[in-house]
């Protein structure tokens, strides 16, 4: 759980920057190499590739390098995990209203009764 | 689009805290006095309000003074976002792989027409 936790941590923690969705948004469409993740950026390349080892250690991205080309990948599942963390707080919620709206129905139908 | 941007940053930055993701699973299930939500955290009731004031500033969670009680709420639709844009990249994602499941099947299909 603890554990869990920290992989919640690094995946929100990567996702809440602008340059770093970029890059997730720019891999959601196919394998890139790191000068094309860097070319919409105006930042240095060491500036990147700390990006990159964030989304990295988030699991959100994985790279390959074959000769002088770095290639970088999204991990869907790790984009998964933090779906599925949010899913089940709308579920919860949602299950609320519904109950809420069970009893509203019960007072509203107690009400015709008495009439 | 650059403020929708700052949104999604505050969004998943209040999402990276242990403590805080409690506070949203606390809330999903329903509205909540400051005092209750502080119970099972071991911290201080100003790291609490500190932890609160990034719940609201990104959005997900309202809060309201009755007396001398704070009570929160969660704000559904903040998570809606941060949902959306997780939903967009799985979208663009499941494309390229049906897209790439189409090309190979058609290679396979001249593959068996070849025979």
């Amino acid at each position: 759980m603890l554990n869990h936790s920290a992989d919640l941590d690094r995946l929100f923690h990567a996702l809440g920057d602008p340059a770093r969705r970029g890059m997730v948004e720019r891999l959601s469409l196919g394998p890139a190499a790191v000068s094309e993740l860097a070319a919409p950026l105006t930042m240095s390349l060491p500036a990147v590739l700390q990006h990159l080892g964030v989304l990295e250690a988030a699991g959100l991205v994985r790279s390959k390098k074959a000769g002088r080309v770095r290639t970088c990948a999204i991990e869907a599942a790790a984009l998964g995990h933090a779906e599925q963390w949010i899913n089940a707080r709308r579920i919860e919620w949602e299950g609320r209203l519904d109950r809420l709206g069970d009893y509203l129905n019960t007072l509203k139908k107690e009400g015709d009764d008495d009439d």
